[in-house]
């Protein structure tokens, strides 16, 4: 599939690989090079003995495949995990998540949520993470000094945060923020408005004439619950979906995330414009906000990319796991079996996220010329044997503890299971010094 | 709790304990005291100096929890994982696994697929299984040898299959089974007729009555799918719930499994007559059976437990796992996302479980007096970070690789993720040699 190169940094040979483009296809005893931070070469492994490199690495019971791209996150809330659970989602953000961060969120906490964040993502076969929180500047720097790759999001409301005072405030500081990073290879700076109830239309226009001067994606909650449609139809007339139309806010660029509640017409102008659904399946589940009809918007053309939401309402942040659930969800919410199959899920959770992002040129699938983004799935163990065809067990079986290896950009973040960046014992340790400082504050004010 | 006992076998200091009895309970710095195979204290870590054993395990990271139940399966069919994926049940069963079997089920698939199967779950917490499988007496032997808990349903057919000819031969040679382990403190025999559309309602009667005579547990596939219950009021007048009512077969003993299509007045009729329900919520969504309405089941006080079904059709046999999909798709049935809280979903794991075998006397929670099966979960990864309330961790988090001891009657049979009495590397090579086997008589087929 390449001439053979010359010396390279690294020489995988996987039992399988699994490039994710061309669909559904598998590929056994083929091996992948890395040079440069790119894939310098995919080929059979009886060809590539000719192949010199400063690393050499045996995974005969592996599956080697693109990095998974998590489309919708909240890093910094990783320190709010299972801090609250089994509540809708209006009275878990009044009663439980807003105080919690009003009163602890800054840039200490956003950073050291974030790693914890990326520390359990990169476990689980992460390799790109979008996110939408306070301080993107201290994730912007994190994932920088981490090797992680990610699309930060500003964030945009009408009103003052921890972070910002008004849109115009946001805006200013976010594209501050994208000008310091324009020159990244790892870092993304985008639009974040945070909704269509909380970012009002006059600001969405600008917001969609700067993202369209800037050719730049933009990034918001929408269609989350059909209460927030409902409330949207009484105030405006309209559904958020076609507010954003009218504003000129739904394009190729836009990244549409939860959408749970969506009628034919929604599909259709989805599928028009061009815009991407982000699904986020286990925080749509677990605040009962309803279903996205993915294989509806998947038969209709338009690209559903995969998202975990926030480890405060998930209580996950392992892409693995989403796959499966999103697999049968759909099953069982179409009544039928065929509904999502393998591949599909696959696609999703990898080449379908680079596309909502802008960055399937680069990631989302093992191909010559690609940025090496790529990790390694062992099969070996008993959870995953007898293996009859690999993408049944990266879907339905792995819940990403079976992922030894990653690689970004060429650099591996993760050596036998093992981060090669960040300080476990540290982490753990301002994690649980973070749910002592939190506990205390909700038990005082109780 | 209990007066401190002299010298004991073993003795354990996690950071907590969560004995599900009572309800909803954590104890944290309490330590578990573990003699002759039973648990002979449970008390706070502070009284606990005086007490010698054996073994003291410190494991300040960790949860200490009953051990799992996983109230359905087929344990041999983990040979047939992923052979075939996104198909509804009957092309499925039909063109897929009803062949494979035909071609391959013998004593030598069943010992190498059960261990396998024994082997996953028992690295993902589970320490006591209900089985339905041809050769019995296989598995029998084999959770003997390998000191795992099982309840084993043999199964009863009207047809000839590769264990017996028809019913009265599955009957005799099931009976004789269970007069075989009657003296097992591991091995339950019971009666397990497949499917009310597989045995008929004669045969159905004889086994109510000796059911009734032995008090014996009957283990049934119920209500999988709608088209089974159309099926019957088509040939029967009556749905099959009701068939079972009629035929003396439904009561405190009789395991209902799956249970997809309920009524009102099929819910009434479990309450009244105090069956259990066996979930299974994977394997129901991705063959897109339906969704068991399990709170509904609960509100009206009726027993549900949990099972994984079998690694043909999950395609995983881990209830950590099942656990986290039973309480996402309980709220996003409902659209309510306070259904199925964390504590309640741990409880059909594990006491509901042992209720629906007949063996909550012995296990199903942590108390002093009951058998000593136990795991222990390892909190302190990121993933499981930070830590307010670890029953949402082992809900919605933990997915069977933080599991790091087991005890069953008190015999370790899990040591920091090592099994102490199954030989990976040999049971690998048997998986994969029975993969190469079953791929080329498909592929000669073809």
């Amino acid at each position: 599939m390449s001439a053979t190169p010359g010396r390279v940094d690294t020489l995988i040979h996987p039992r399988w690989v699994v490039p994710v483009i061309p669909h559904g296809v598998v590929l056994e005893h083929y091996s992948v090079a890395v040079s440069g931070g790119r894939i310098s070469a995919l080929l059979p492994r009886a060809d590539a003995g000719g192949i010199e490199a400063d690393e050499v690495l045996e995974l005969p019971g592996s599956a080697l495949m693109p990095g998974l791209v998590n489309c919708h996150g909240h890093a910094g809330m990783a320190l709010l995990r299972g801090y609250a659970d089994d509540e809708p989602l209006m009275p878990w953000l009044e009663n439980h998540i807003w105080p919690a961060e009003g009163a602890h969120v800054s840039e200490e906490f956003v950073g050291d949520g974030a790693e914890l964040a990326i520390a359990e993502m990169i476990r689980s076969g992460t390799t790109t993470f979008s996110d939408m929180y306070f301080f993107p500047n201290v994730v912007a720097a994190l994932c920088q000094r981490l090797g992680m790759r990610v699309q930060l999001t500003f964030p945009i409301f009408d009103f003052p945060t921890a972070w910002g005072q008004n849109a115009d405030d946001y805006i200013s500081k976010g594209l501050a923020l994208r000008d310091d990073y324009k020159h990244s290879d790892l870092v993304n700076v985008v639009f974040g408005p945070h909704a269509p109830y909380t970012v009002c239309q006059e600001n969405l226009a600008k917001i969609a004439t700067l993202a369209a001067e800037l050719d730049a994606p933009v990034h918001i909650h929408l269609h989350e619950t059909t209460g927030e449609v409902l409330a949207a139809v009484e105030e405006h007339g309209e559904r958020p979906l076609d507010s954003l139309y009218r504003l000129g806010l739904l394009g190729p660029r836009t990244q549409c995330v939860h959408m749970t509640d969506l009628g034919d017409q929604d599909i259709a102008l989805l599928a028009q414009t061009g815009a991407s659904v982000v699904h986020c399946p286990q925080s749509n589940m677990k605040l009962a906000s309803g279903t996205c009809p993915v294989s509806a918007l998947l038969a209709r053309g338009v690209n559903v990319a995969l998202g975990t939401d926030s480890a405060a309402s998930n209580n996950e942040l392992n892409l693995f796991s989403e796959m499966q659930t999103a697999a049968l969800l759909a099953k069982v919410a179409n009544l039928d079996a065929t509904s999502l199959p393998a591949a599909e899920t696959l696609a999703m959770a990898t080449i379908n996220g680079a596309r909502a992002m802008g960055l399937d040129d680069d990631i989302g699938s093992i191909e010559t010329g690609k940025v090496a983004d790529i990790i390694a799935v062992d099969l070996s163990g008993p959870e995953t044997q007898p293996v009859y065809n690999p993408l049944s067990q990266l879907v339905y079986v792995v819940n990403g503890s079976q992922v030894t290896h990653s690689w970004i950009a060429g650099e591996m973040v993760l050596r036998d299971r093992e981060l090669t960046r960040i300080d476990l014992t540290d982490l753990s340790a301002r994690a649980a010094t973070w749910q002592q400082r939190i506990t205390a504050t909700r038990d005082a004010a109780q």
